[in-house]
């Protein structure tokens, strides 16, 4: 976190440089992190807001939390240069970016299909909608709202608002 | 184009260096283009897929064209590197992002607004919900597919799909 608040480079960041300025031998680092993608995960796991608890009782419920956890990210990202910065870099470099994948992106993920299909067996989504195609319906606005649009509102109730309107349907003859 | 193919970075390419590749005086590149970042956006615009006509009968099938040249965008945007790197580079660099985004995003984005105004007139689209919402909940899930998920699906057929599944609603008990 010291080397990228002073700007350096996420390319430039060795783990020799890391330990370098942590005062510990590469050997100490090694024993933590198999390399420099799985620690960069961490410092980027540790300066995000944290994945939030589910409650599981409504899906509905569950949707709007992991929304807001999305919301939030997103605020993060905004304030931060750093945040910023790194997540940039991140996705210019392929095999950073693999590993950021499946250790953050991936699970949460799995998460929201499971939220999902117990909105399925409990009758609060269609059973006929495909999981993957019901997942970008509800996480597709927000996310290009916090990821792909800097300019974009991310109001308080924002995800109420997605949750609720994409339930209802944004068509009028058929209600 | 033929620097790009050759893989020079985009910071590299100079209005100079392009005009001596071209064989014409700097002069003649600016009676066209105010600036590198201009030309920038007139080459990708080029090499993208053209913006689609769209008949204006009804917004279903406004949007599923829209949603389908997004699509055809995407995969597009997979199928060719420069494509990749230029729209990588682009993003990295806050100028040229923003060119780009004038030049581009907004038209496309008012075109949207468009077609959903008069699909809140013509009672396709209900009347109550704001129209920058109606745009990112049937846009953002194709997005996120062609932008954001390199290897998501972005089968035949997936624009109707979003449309007529964000037209119905994802819920059970309202329908």
């Amino acid at each position: 976190m010291k080397l990228l608040e002073d700007g350096v480079p996420l390319a430039d960041i060795s783990i020799e440089r890391v330990a370098r300025i942590a005062g510990v031998g590469k050997a100490t680092i090694y024993r933590r992190w198999s390399g420099r993608e799985e620690l960069f995960c961490d410092v980027l796991r540790t300066a995000e807001p944290p994945d939030p608890e589910l409650p599981g009782v409504s899906m509905r419920e569950d949707l709007v939390i992991l929304l807001e956890s999305l919301r939030q990210r997103g605020l993060a990202n905004r304030s931060s240069a750093i945040m910023h910065n790194v997540h940039a870099q991140m996705k210019s470099s392929p095999k950073l970016w693999k590993v950021y994948h499946s250790a953050v992106i991936e699970p949460r993920r799995r998460m929201t299909f499971d939220v999902l299909r117990r909105g399925q067996l409990n009758g609060e989504l269609r059973a006929d909608v495909d999981v993957e195609l019901a997942n970008d319906l509800f996480v597709g606005p927000m996310l290009v709202r916090a990821v792909l649009r800097p300019d974009a509102g991310l109001e308080e109730g924002l995800p109420e608002r997605i949750v609720d309107t994409v339930l209802a349907g944004l068509g009028v003859a058929r209600r």
